[in-house]
């Protein structure tokens, strides 16, 4: 099809062009008829110009009459300085003088506005896909994106790693998470699995001697329906030779630092803050700690200042090897610079709130005037206590303490939980502040109490802290749950983020952890033979670290859900709305491949 | 586990670093014991360092005793200046005088030594892929694979192109290659495929008014074996809008120049060559011509010249309509300088290969002194004729002319086909020249006699050129046939490295062309319903090009095959000798999936 080629974008276009002769190709997108003259707002990629129709050229001005929006035009004409200027827009002081128009295609009246406050459901949004991705929002959240991968790529060549793509049709080695699997044609009863991750690759990697991998590489996980999933993925992973957990840290940290210096021009402080998991756990209950929340106190074990109490919910805590834990919530005002009371139907609703997890209540001192605290408690203790406890807290007037009491990883847990929900109900998230921290020192192995037996807590590949390699002969359940590996977390404003670790390199070690998993020799043999193999000829020492992709991009771009950020994304329930996928196939495609449907 | 990291690279250390003290990681490559002193060469992915060992320093010569090839060490020590130099390696002036020595890893025996010459199967180097990625050449290649990659990215980055990522799980559209299938758990009964090529999406990416988008990424077919093909394999994917084909070129050629300057050093010229498709044919009987054959000249059709001979083969010929083309191999010489005879036996073998081809026999003309020729046919053409003949190709002393006679598409492909093998046979192909070349306007449709229907050519979202747009309504197979389409072909060196279009985004044309291959309207919804929907609100006009990752990249690391220069490949099978993928998986997963194996 002929038709003029733009010699212009509609967004580069100002005033020192007028007098220009130019063509711009583009989608109307705003048409006024001012009693005779139209003026026509055209839009590309790049941005927005102003067409100007003269009803005196009168082919044209028919033409331009039977314009919609969306329509897709060519334009050609002089570039004039407009009367009424719109210094908002970097082409606001000029428009188009039109004195020749194509239209090069039509269109339906579009399902929804292509407007940045979007008031279609996200169904509509998902099935009109490219509707919405025309909003400048989304396009600015792609392009956004694109530029994270350029920084991603450059970083990493700069200091020497390797870019190299591994396979998406692999071995399927069920763990974790459940493989998406393919069926094979010519190797008919056999079938390939999509990659979780490439982790098994990228060590290969090492072995074969490339000392620095790295791979922007999407994964897949079958998993159950979670919000803000997606079944494929993205991730940057990256593995390393002859490094230890600081090398992984540096090149990390570097990483970050550039991609927020060139997108949002901040200094991001390094070296990030650290916490080992138990100390993640004591200060904040959770393994990712939102530090951007103010306001509130970190955890504080408060089991030997009350444990005396009459207050029998403590005393049950503490036969039963319990423990007390507390939060203080400091004086909080509005934004009228108010004082917010903590009122009875607060306190009622977290007491609502804990009893979903499993407590009988929340105790909870609000300080007054001189030290007076006021608390259905306060009675069961003796002032001494609630002197040293306000002490522990250094609680002024106005704070509020809130207590928990029971099983440690459950008091903590909750009271995690409890510091979240206080911060979003009352905006103590500071939002302007980007909050990176490692949590290191995972537990190697967790007991899972239905099967009765051991799984790795993070994967399998991981190896133990030195000073605990002995437990790995052990076969006592707490020597072998205290096990820390050098395993590491990297957590955004509370968000899980990255996650690697050093890896096993040694045979011998790689089959202890595998033998404390439940895996047979045969099971292991079977599922990472190649792997095993491997490491007889000579595996460095090693390690690395996965960093989610559509996570930071999100984060960068402010929005809530990775959906934003995800050119085509798919629904909760792992559906393409756009084009309908997963869908039916024909039979004959499942005849060649060898598998037939259950039926129902 | 502890050890004492690195402070240099095996490649990094010369004589300016004399007296320094250093740590070195790597593998063991060589030992040698010169009676008492021990040598041992140190590898890394940067280089080698040779390493000396003082019997005098007792623990660590007893240590270095008994390390074995390929073990990991970490080796501290001084940089000395070597008493014999060795100038072909950089850091070939110095050695360390070892004073620490640390067993970081040991290793089995290698199922094959880790040398250039690789003597070991094809087979065996896949199965041990860790141990052929540790030879320099594989390294190389895989490294070279690394900047291919970052010149792609950065040149299309400067050109404003948005990289956007495409799912891998999407909807089964069969079109051409079978698609690989991959069954949803959540929804059963329905499946996702892999993307034989991200084309829908790339044209969705331009209806959303991306404008120009870019992708390196992996495509999927599940097709019979094939040699140097894989199961999945890299594109660079390409999409533009507002363009004509001269934009693609632009934008391709500038990518390959920049490509060669930035690997090789190499100015390629620009602006490639341009065939026809048709012109193709007729030149050169193929339309992946190799430009790189010397000495061969193009096809000629001297039907006019012969046909009134007295042989009865060119007569036949004549009568079905067919034609009588030949090709000239110039008098060529042997690298000893000695013209290399065409004998009987050469003749013999050429008649040999094109009676495989279907013909009765190969009709030659040699030429001798003073335009005297030596030909079994040469008795049935006039002396007017052979004159004739030999000025059609300035046939002179030593030149030898093939001639066939039958379909016109029969023999052209014989002839293009006697070309590369005369080429192959007598070392014609200049091997130091890249060779590039488009060939353009291909026929849309291709008629199936099989299913006496038609099919795309290339793909089914090709636009015609303008002029035969209104064969999009008839019947006559010889217009449709007739059909050119604005699409193309990227040859280099005689491989196609790239393919593409100017896409359709008229709907009403895109439904003829659908109707023409036989998609009733609703096997056109269902299968591209989201695109022809796609297409009513405004599609821009835009096309665009794939090429393909790694043949390029082979052809850059001069390798015959593409599996040298992916770091895991397929078998042609399309099994991974490594981890023994395909393989069988679980009952539970399958039946999680909903899906049982068929008996055999």
């Amino acid at each position: 099809m002929n038709f003029t080629k733009r010699t212009k974008t509609c967004g580069e276009l100002n005033i020192t062009g007028k007098g220009e002769y130019i063509t711009l190709n583009g989608w109307v997108t705003k048409i006024r008829d001012l009693g005779g003259l139209l003026f026509i707002d055209l839009r590309d990629r790049y941005g927005l110009t102003q067409l100007k129709i003269n009803p005196e050229n009168k082919s044209i001005y028919e033409t331009a009459m039977t314009l919609g929006n969306e329509y897709v035009i060519s334009a050609s004409g002089t570039v004039i300085e407009r009367e009424s200027k719109n210094m908002n827009i970097p082409t606001g002081e000029i428009e188009i003088d039109v004195d020749k128009l194509e239209i090069l295609n039509k269109s339906d009246v579009p399902p929804f506005n292509i407007e940045e406050e979007v008031k279609a459901s996200e169904e509509l949004r998902l099935q009109y896909r490219y509707m919405d991705l025309r909003r400048k929002t989304m396009l600015k959240n792609i392009i956004l994106r694109n530029e994270v991968y350029h920084i991603v790529h450059n970083y990493f060549k700069d200091l020497e790693f390797v870019e190299v793509e591994t396979p998406v049709l692999m071995k399927s080695t069920p763990e974790g998470a459940r493989d998406f699997l393919v069926p094979s044609r010519i190797h008919k009863g056999k079938f390939y699995a999509l990659p979780q991750s490439p982790q098994t690759y990228k060590q290969i990697l090492m072995i074969a001697g490339l000392d620095r991998y790295v791979q922007i590489c999407k994964c897949f996980r079958d998993e159950d329906l979670r919000a803000d999933r997606q079944p494929e993925f993205t991730q940057i992973d990256v593995e390393m030779s002859f490094i230890k957990q600081d090398d992984v840290f540096d090149i990390s940290e570097g990483l970050f630092k550039r991609i927020w210096k060139e997108i949002k021009n901040i200094d991001i402080i390094t070296p990030f803050r650290k916490l080992t998991y138990d100390d993640a756990i004591l200060l904040y209950g959770t393994d990712k700690p939102d530090l951007r929340i103010e306001k509130i106190s970190e955890i504080h074990l408060i089991t030997e200042i009350v444990k005396d109490s009459e207050f029998k919910v403590f005393q049950d805590a503490v036969k039963k090897n319990g423990i007390i834990a507390a939060i203080k919530l400091d004086r909080i005002i509005d934004n009228k610079n108010k004082k917010i009371e903590i009122t009875r139907k607060i306190t009622d609703n977290l007491t609502e709130y804990v009893k979903q997890l499993g407590f009988g209540g929340i105790g909870y001192m609000k300080i007054g005037v001189n030290g007076e605290v006021s608390s259905p408690i306060a009675k069961y203790l003796s002032q001494e206590n609630i002197t040293e406890l306000l002490g522990e807290f250094n609680a002024e007037e106005g704070d509020t303490i809130f207590i928990l009491s029971g099983e440690y990883m459950k008091v903590q847990t909750a009271l995690g939980n409890l510091r979240n929900k206080i911060a979003a109900d009352f905006n103590l998230i500071n939002e302007s502040r980007y909050e990176f921290l490692w949590i290191t020192d995972f537990p190697l192995f967790k007991y899972n109490e239905e099967t009765g037996g051991f799984e790795g807590e993070h994967h399998v590949f991981t190896i133990p802290r030195n000073e605990h390699l002995k437990y790995l002969d052990s076969s006592n359940r707490n020597e072998i749950e205290s096990i820390r590996a050098i395993c590491y977390d990297l957590v955004l404003n509370g968000n899980e983020i990255g996650s690697g670790s050093i890896r096993i390199h040694i045979p011998e070690i790689q089959n202890k952890v595998f033998k404390i998993i439940g895996l047979t020799d045969e099971e292991a043999k079977s599922k990472f033979g190649f792997l095993l193999n491997a490491f007889k000829y000579g595996a460095p020492p090693h390690g690395g670290v996965a960093f989610g992709f559509d996570r930071i991009v999100a984060v960068l771009c402010g929005v809530k859900s990775i959906r934003e950020v995800i050119a085509f994304p798919k629904t909760v329930s792992a559906s393409s709305l756009m084009d309908d996928s997963p869908d039916i196939v024909e039979e004959k495609q499942l005849k060649e491949l060898g598998i037939k449907l259950e039926k129902k």
